[in-house]
């Protein structure tokens, strides 16, 4: 399909279609992962943003428009951008947050990226925003990240200072990102998680992942551990 | 519209039509938001109740009737009110509540009014009642209160009194709002939160807001603060 | 209708007719609740019972089967039982608890029994099992329960100890409410809450303040409360 | 319909379709619980596999194939297993717990086996590790695991270590199920829950029962127990 593009202009209008085609999966596909979020209450208040990759070369990615309302979401409320954060294609304008989805698309080459503002991940993210880190270990549920074979595994999920200057938090991200290239997501302070994947459904579950284990963290931070063996009863 | 309710028969016929249309659209969209928040358990047992302006000259409002389970809403669940509360339209008894929503649209010049009882906002505003306020700083999703630019923003949630009278409280409430024209809600002491915005729309976003935000608030104040920074692993 | 059912035969098909028409729509509207609960997770893994008064005089209950999954109620999932909780219509057999209902439908002439299991009266039930009460007062959700027409009401709700043995819990109870007329439920301890109404919608109305209420003082006693008033900012 | 598998051919063929139907009507019904259970938050990020019983000789199991989103199980997400854990019908792979599935089933004759990753069973499981148990007493809720009567029985829960070699581990899970047979489920430590039924609705029931009373357990060993009868207003 992209190499197609190239080509002359009944391959190229096969692609054009294709390419629409594309983009009103993805869309689509966003908007259904949305509402779920939405009814979940990751995303309450308009926030939060979605983005799919339609083709890495030329950059085009489907985005949420900024300012909806993520339980209402739709195919028609995407718009299709370019490598520069353009509008390329439906109406409205994009996300401000659009650079980081870019960067993250740039350096790690995902082919979807979910932003969502939790309850858990506002809260774990200012009570250890001093330490700049959350390390998670021991659980299974690690398994669901991408690449992760046992619950022995250390996942580490930095927290950025959060910054209304879009370009300068995403430089970064950037940064963050080439120097840490194992990392599944990340968190802005008292803002919320960034994560991304292969796939819209990688994505999806990436965010269901660390928002099941952000909710142990913090409420296995408030349980006192059971000392050693006096066994059954 | 408004201007055309001044005219002959005809054209006052169609503004009645308008108007008449403008009544239940907003209805409808009112009681969709109100099954909204019965499902997230913010209006149980019959609480809350739901406003927004027809036209603001002559004061015209769409109200829930009082005492009706809000997961069952609908369009005929409203009854238009005047700047008195007077029931001018629809079957049943405004909110008791009304004085209230009154107060807010006449000092603000608001289009709707929202009030839920959320678990969150009826704990929190009965653990600060003695200090008469939440402030709440630091938050991305402060940004999706109206005109708030950046999560560096203080909100100032006042707590007033509870009270079963409602000319008395409705007093309190327009004072409390002439003083502070920058509020975007307040809170009655164990009883829940009142919002409002330009639309149905903005007041629902406000809602989510809040409730959000309260929730972050109380588990935030249960949770230790890491210190300082020994990083990575 | 009750009177009609002691005439001749034509009136007495219609008023059997009425009477099963009767229960029809209690035990759709039961079901209807029912599910709702279920959705909340108060009446998980088979546990609860929902009933509602066809007549006094003879005393007819639509009750739930026993055993059955709350999600999946419908008007068949409900039996119809006489005054000593034998089964005279439908199929099934009444719950085991049967006995509590007819106890307080006899005793307060309610129309509509309703009984759940939530973590939160498992929780609170436990917790304050020594003092045999919980008290509630100063909250505006008080108001939902009949009667009531102020926040600065105290509802007492009373814990009683669980037994397998219905008839002896069910003389408890008899006892229980002869003594306190005004109580709008009780719970068993570590078991769940028993609440009641004129019709159904009012039993489902106490359900849900009495559900709401309970999350509220089991988490208000977690918070600390802020000192005096060093306000605004 | 075993039986009928040992005959002629015509009687073979009604045998096998007759499979086949049970092999659909199984998976759909898992299908739907699983769904439920996704809707709950106990089955996030693809976690959690379901299987039944489609005849213990020669044993075949209906089981969820591996790494599928498991808000959107329908009858093709399953696959049919023997008892090697080899698929014998469907396309997929069985999830890599299979033989923890096989385990329990050869061991206690389950018709149903359910495994779920919820916050609660992973919190708990951590914070009880070092004991390798949590006993649940005296709550009404534990009448829905099969066979107890009464609120006063202690149900042992067993934590196992956690582990990603699945032979070795259905070992253990075998030895354990040999020497305690009166178990309704385990835990695997910081992963999840394991429990069964004769059929997929005790399976579903002793889910909710599980989920519900580890979750109140959690919950009430942060709640203080009041003392003593000061009681009345």
């Amino acid at each position: 399909m992209d190499s197609g593009s190239q080509r002359l202009a009944p391959a190229a209008d096969i692609a054009c279609s294709t390419a629409s085609e594309k983009f009103m999966a993805l869309a689509s596909e966003l908007a259904a992962v949305g509402r779920g979020f939405y009814a979940r209450g990751w995303v309450l208040g308009t926030s939060g943003n979605f983005s799919a990759v339609i083709s890495h070369e030329p950059m085009r990615l489907a985005i949420t428009s900024t300012g909806l309302d993520k339980g209402a979401l739709d195919a028609a409320s995407f718009i299709e951008m370019d490598e520069s954060a353009r509008v390329v294609g439906g109406s409205g304008k994009p996300s401000a947050e659009a650079l980081l989805h870019l960067a993250i698309v740039r350096e790690l080459g995902a082919g979807a990226v979910l932003h969502t503002h939790s309850v858990w991940s506002t809260v774990l993210s200012g009570a250890n925003a001093a330490r700049g880190v959350v390390e998670i270990r021991g659980y299974e549920m690690l398994k669901g990240l991408g690449g992760v074979r046992t619950h022995e595994h250390t996942e580490w999920l930095p927290i950025l200072e959060n910054s209304q200057d879009m370009t300068e938090l995403s430089v970064r991200v950037t940064k963050l990102l080439r120097d840490r290239r194992e990392l599944h997501g990340f968190l802005l302070r008292e803002h919320g998680l960034y994560t991304w994947g292969a796939t819209v459904q990688e994505a999806k579950r990436h965010v269901e992942i660390f928002e099941f284990l952000m909710e142990v963290v913090v409420r296995a931070s408030a349980l006192p551990r059971a000392e050693s063996t006096e066994k059954g009863s």
